[in-house]
């Protein structure tokens, strides 16, 4: 293909994605195919001869497309978003384009700077603490996923650990007196991590949470105290803002002066919920931030740029190069020997990392701050009334106070009629909800945050669940 | 930005993209700019109302573009290469506006399956082992980067050791008896798993390589014996074909054999030069692959498809599973439970994942299997002939044997006319080189891989190359 054939097939593909963009609220939002369906219809071998290009972009209409999930529509409402937006899209494409890769500062300055950069006024847009500023100890980085950002901050802690002699952990491995904490509403990325890190999940401490599904700090201080009456050492707190079941947000506050007396780092997962707090009205929920060695959040998930961008901040980025670096000839520059630049390669798993600020940059100029509080500000509006319709209903009950643009619900007719709602509400194709356990109880959650929708997609959602209730009973 | 919006202004970046690639080969490939010099030029503060795209267009013009080290460019010879092509953009591009995520089966079957089938696809184009096939007991899925892919394979290896108690390992962490062994011309990202994996550098036995850079079996399994006889288990050994430094190959049938006696995973990098197998008459280096237990190839590097696209298979993904399955109760579905479907958040580091077999699939299909051949089977042809360039030239020497596309050379005259020549050459931006140390000796690499090179590129690196070293004479 050309540079002139791209510039023909790059508006195709543009435009079939406008295209999406307008009709992708009449596709089934879950998808209707049977396991094996899609590979059915693909060759058995790959083509020997390079096939045209309309024949390729057809069979993504014929064979892929009825295999979409479909998390851009409007009436997409399970587990916690994945939206995009247009500016996001073409800052990917322009990244593919670049093809650049940022391991270090060398190797394309831009891609690290300008992370840097945005990663820093993401900060004033959220009102997070000045020590995740770049300008100091700290600093940002982009990770793929909140689920990385845990396991960096679990690494950074093990190895702040033996800070008298940095290369003790490095050698000898992380040592197994060492104890992570979270609540028993924390993701699973936590227990995945505590698994990656070799540490076992016998040391992962699951704290109570409290009848709003908030960690309960009087048990997290009495397991510290329990733990290092046995010899062990409280090493690392996850705590959440904004569960993935209900949305909670856990004391950080008092997590965090728990963690301070006792030498813990602590990290807060705000992975959905942390965009909220570019509108002032929501910052509550990161008081007692301050407290915090790293934080993360994911713009991938509410904040309109399409999926792989969460940002991690951490306090202190010493812990986290001494768990992660390694620096191989190969890799050695004159600007990274100058000290004067950071070379994000040392920030996380991967070694290779693509241009991924520029869809942050594109999103946050092209929207404006304003505008991204004005559609975060309606999506937790559209939630209260939803929260609201429930609770008025004489069929239906809350489970857990609305968070933020997340309503936890069920109907009153118990489990076995709540996942035949729920059956009967995704296979409709006309909306998709997911589900969680909270009390034991089967419980519906109804995210809002995708780009498209608007409040007449939250009515007919409410109208529609109604409806086959009703049908169902 | 409307879906109107976004035709228009996803047509201007196309084209930029294909004016980009019309005139990449005119950048300094080596970005100019000094540290600080992209933040300088950005505004200190997000803006409020959103910008014009031409505005932000503008931007990435007279902001980032100096800011690129430009890895398309047809004179990047440096590192090994993250090339990409037509196909691959708009594949990428496509998944962003898309915005699946295909954690699940459920959450989009298309995402999953395509994954699964152009996986099966290249065992066939690669002539890989059956054992890694999707049919079987084992399978292939998309990682990030080759350096995810060895973290993934040392813990299912930890991970597969307790068989007879699955729990034991999740529970109580990766026992420290578990030692893995790499040669010393692996990759760094070996050294960095062990660090990650909690398990430390002191379990890694480096062992020694030949006149070559080729692990020495013999050393492999002396070590082994030795461990052994002390109460350690050799669980896990990573051997490359293709090393970073000088593209050595490690001998697969005798070091298969090993792993075999001693019950050890054997985990087989071919980052960059796994692609070559995709011609028949470089598939040699494969030879014992059927021992491994796992293996990794890049297409993101030789392949033309943007990063990052790793591709990492199993024989057996058991072990793989083992370590790194956790299921909350938000993730059940009828599909999973099922079982007649793949989730491929199972399979590596981070729980979401975006659609990139689409960017693998436009590849293969656009090319066609002869064209990657005849594209693959060039670049090899040329490092061949910049070799002979080398080794008949009174003031060169080539310090390894060339490696596929790979070519490790110096200058006679010294580190420093070494060290002098490779910023020369790259601060005349006319093309890009990296380096490495052979023997305590600085060595020159150049690596042909980029999509766009010819070999009137490679002419004019060698005689830039030879120019640059005469006036420094």
């Amino acid at each position: 293909m050309t540079p002139e054939d791209f510039r023909k097939h790059g508006r195709e593909v543009v435009d079939w994605i406008a295209d999406y963009m307008e009709q992708v609220d009449q596709y089934p939002v879950l998808s209707r195919v049977e396991p094996g369906d899609i590979r059915a219809q693909l060759p058995d071998s790959p083509p020997l001869q390079g096939e045209a290009f309309d024949q390729i972009l057809e069979d993504v209409n014929r064979v892929i497309l009825p295999g979409i999930t479909h998390w851009q529509s409007p009436n997409f409402f399970g587990y916690f978003p994945a939206n995009t937006s247009p500016p996001s899209i073409l800052g990917e494409l322009l990244a593919a384009g670049l093809g650049v890769q940022g391991m270090l500062w060398t190797t394309s300055p831009a891609c690290t700077e300008l992370e840097q950069h945005v990663l820093d006024w993401l900060i004033e847009m959220l009102d997070l603490p000045a020590t995740f500023h770049s300008s100091g100890d700290g600093g940002g980085v982009i990770q793929d996923t909140a689920s990385s950002a845990t396991l960096c901050a679990l690494l950074a802690a093990c190895y702040r650990e033996q800070s008298d002699n940095p290369r003790d952990t490095r050698r000898l491995g992380i040592d197994s007196w060492q104890v992570a904490y979270t609540s028993d509403q924390a993701h699973s990325s936590v227990e995945k991590a505590m698994m990656i890190a070799g540490i076992g999940t016998d040391r992962l401490r699951v704290i109570d949470s409290d009848e709003n599904w908030s960690m309960r700090p009087d048990l997290l201080k009495q397991q510290m105290d329990i733990d290092r009456s046995h010899g062990l050492k409280p090493t690392f707190v996850c705590a959440t803002v904004g569960t993935t079941s209900s949305g909670a947000v856990d004391p950080l506050p008092a997590i965090g002066a728990i963690c301070r007396d006792h030498g813990a780092w602590l990290h807060v997962d705000a992975a959905m919920a942390g965009t909220a707090a570019i509108c002032p009205e929501f910052r509550e929920m990161h008081d007692g931030l301050e407290l915090a060695d790293s934080y993360a959040f994911n713009p991938h998930k509410w904040m309109f740029v399409n999926f792989d961008c969460d940002c991690f901040y951490v306090a202190d980025r010493r812990p986290l190069l001494r768990a992660l670096s390694v620096l191989p000839d190969y890799l050695r520059n004159r600007a990274s020997q100058s000290g004067e630049v950071v070379d994000f390669r040392d920030w996380h798993i991967p070694l290779g990392r693509r241009f991924r600020a520029l869809k942050l940059w594109f999103v946050i100029r092209s929207f404006g701050v304003q505008e991204l509080q004005q559609k975060i500000r309606s999506h937790v509006e559209w939630a209260g009334r939803f929260a609201d319709w429930v609770s008025a209903d004489d069929d239906f009950e809350l489970v857990a106070p609305r968070s933020l643009n997340l309503v936890c619900f069920r109907h009153k007719g118990g489990d076995d009629m709540n996942r035949k709602l729920l059956d009967a509400l995704n296979d409709s194709g006309d909306l998709f909800l997911t589900h969680t356990q909270l009390d034991d109880r089967l419980t519906l959650r109804l995210s809002i945050a995708q780009t498209s929708t608007t409040l007449e997609h939250v009515e007919r959602a409410w109208a529609a669940i109604r409806g086959t209730a009703t049908e169902l009973a």
